[in-house]
């Protein structure tokens, strides 16, 4: 009945994909003033090797972990999975206009049109594709929220696939159609920290009550890869492959902002968590601000409840709990730090980015947290003035976005918000707040 | 923090709509060969007047209700609305057609992308609008699986007007989170039967353990109208002027198909339940094989556990249960009929649109059942070929249209299937059959 495709059915299809569909990945590292801090091997703590990560990734992905090279072309395949719902839209938030009484120019990037709901397909598609294309059959993952679970799942459906996913107890079980969604795609999910692993066990032994993290179900993950030489790791963000993926949100931003006769953005609010919406939406900007001279400032909104940025230190430290991963520079609250529950899963992860934690760290991004209710509110008031129930993740952005142009925004300044995905499987997160 | 948007805001905001939004709806009753029956007044048995309507709907909607006349102008307010999701996609379902080894050229027509996911918005933005114009400040409805519930809210929060909303038991209870997507919309939901309305209270006592239906979810958001007079009432399908809203999906495609240079669409596929999707997406078509020859061929897919259009027969049947709603000339199995209790929510209805049933009756239009299991083995082999998972009522049209591909469809052919919504909130649905 729904037999996988095949890897052979990693050859484009060969149809004229829309030229509004990007071509290529935009690489901020080729335009920062200072190369981005290489991760290190966690015992020799000298910059990783390509060899280092071959148990974990394939050789074209870790060949775009470390390139400076500004433009990466997009294969014809991902290009065409990508035509099914790219470019998304950018839509002026009139109604929310109206209703807050600016004179600003409101615009959403909304990632929501994808079949998964959020940006996180933009990454996957291209993740699953390099593995696929390397003989790799099978991908490990974790996943916060669901969003990235759910997306990697119809990625290894697309493209020929298994996928296994470790998703935050947390969410888990607060979340059961998010487990459904990747079960329908074909994908197998699992409550993490689990028995499957070791590091699962040892977590489960010390912290038997445990609302898990995202660093723990990726401990999980890496592990279950490195065991099978079938299998690789991904990631859905952090990483700097994933933030060059997600580059085609604000290549596309910067187009759309044109023809509809904005000579740019004067800021731009995103979500953060591990980074990567704020990345791909804000880093063309950043890019284009460093090449052409223009201003666009960028703010990134995190969770008060888990603020990396705002509230951690910027130094190396591992992106897991059980200190299986590379060390990456970035701000981080410790590897050891359990964040509470906050319904923003996807926002719950220790550390950030490497990539725009340098960029945070050179100036080009400033940060903010923003408290849950607030997010929340913000949503609430979002979704009643403009139909779209944003993602708990995306909230942030909008709350941070309207805070300003409640306080500071000038009349006929553009205003970019990121809206990462739609909220309608996280209904029962707005449902306290209703 | 919520306020609803006033009144006053019905004003359009005075922004350049585009073109590819369409500015007319396109009313069938003016090409096809004989006129739609009338509606009945259920006393009398005389054709109804204006003033029958009036306790439940605008006179605006009423004059559409009758009209003849081929385009009706859609208000500049409406437009700009629908401008935040419109056009829809149509997409060319490639791994799909790859996946089935068919060289027929198979398009979706995909209404998920709207703010509640699916087709609904199109007629729930238009009748809040005429409602609150006519200074009308709350509206009653009734719902089955909950995208026109959801759909309702949203539009009456955009547009200013309370909203209260009946959800058929079976749905109420299996779904939580569509009302919870309601509520988030600032809208109010019952189950149905509730003891709320005399209408509700006489079915519980007689069948205390229902499911509901439709059928009695119309009965009793239709009394709660008639007692407020503030309140209308308005209904997601079956009438004329909900068909003539939903049109603009047809229109969007002709010129979609148009623009990825196919000559016309050989046959469309849509699903059937109070007619709806179907019409907006088919009714373009079947006018233009009337008007200029062309030779569209329309099916309709029903699930063969309410299978009106196949079993029914063609007569005069009252709307809802209680025999509160006019007589409609319609394929009904008859009132008292209570479908079982389906997942596909939405096509849960004895009766069947009087514009679809007499397009039927005149040959425009050929239907099929769909079983259940064949609808969401359809559904499960789509997502995993396209990426969205559809809602269960589209999974009716993805299997009619893949049985057709499958056994009958020639090369070149082309084949396009009204995708009504995805089915995100349906996944405990899909989980039955993973």
């Amino acid at each position: 009945m729904s037999e996988l495709v095949t890897p052979r059915q990693l050859e484009p299809l060969g149809f004229a994909v829309p030229s509004t569909v990007p071509t290529h990945w935009y690489n901020l590292a080729a335009d920062l003033p200072e190369p981005v801090p290489p991760h290190l091997h966690p015992g020799t703590r000298e910059p990783l090797t390509p060899d280092d990560l071959a148990p974990l990734f394939p050789m074209s992905l870790i060949a775009q972990e470390v390139s400076t090279e500004r433009w990466i072309e997009i294969p014809q395949t991902i290009r065409e999975i990508y035509a099914g719902w790219r470019p998304s839209p950018l839509v002026r938030a009139h109604r929310l206009e109206r209703a807050l009484g600016t004179k600003a120019h409101v615009y959403y990037k909304y990632e929501g049109v994808s079949p998964a709901g959020s940006h996180k397909p933009n990454s996957a598609v291209a993740q699953a594709y390099f593995n696929a294309a390397e003989g790799i059959t099978r991908l490990t993952t974790e996943t916060g929220a669901g969003q990235w679970g759910a997306s990697l799942s119809m990625a290894c459906a697309l493209l020929g696939l298994e996928c296994e996913v470790w998703q935050v107890r947390a969410s888990y079980d607060s979340k059961p159609y998010r487990r459904m969604q990747m079960e329908t795609y074909g994908g197998t999910c699992h409550s993490s920290p689990s028995d499957l692993t070791k590091a699962g066990r040892e977590l489960l032994e010390k912290y038997p009550e445990t609302t898990g993290s995202l660093g723990m179900a990726i401990s999980e993950a890496v592990e279950s890869a490195v065991e099978d030489p079938n299998a690789h790791y991904a990631l859905g963000s952090v990483l700097n492959h994933v933030m060059l993926h997600q580059t085609v949100i604000g290549q596309e931003a910067l187009v759309q902002l044109e023809e509809a006769n904005e000579r740019q953005a004067d800021i731009v609010f995103g979500c953060a968590g591990g980074g990567s919406n704020l990345a791909g939406l804000s880093f063309p900007f950043i890019g284009r601000n460093l090449r052409e001279g223009s201003t666009t400032q960028v703010v990134a909104c995190e969770p008060a409840a888990c603020p990396s940025l705002t509230q951690g230190e910027y130094r190396y430290d591992f992106g897991d709990v059980a200190g299986m991963t590379p060390l990456l520079k970035m701000y981080t609250l410790g590897r050891d730090f359990v964040p509470p529950a906050i319904h923003a899963g996807g926002l719950r992860y220790h550390g950030m980015s490497p990539m725009v934690s340098h960029a945070v760290n050179l100036g080009h991004i400033s940060a903010i947290a923003v408290d849950q209710d607030t997010a929340f509110t913000a949503g609430i008031e979002f979704a009643r003035a403009e139909g779209i129930i944003p993602a708990p993740e995306s909230c942030h952005a909008v709350a941070g976005a309207m805070d300003y142009l409640r306080t500071s925004a000038e009349d006929g300044e553009v205003v970019v918000i990121g809206l990462s995905g739609n909220g309608v499987l996280d209904l029962a997160a707005y449902e306290q707040y209703v």
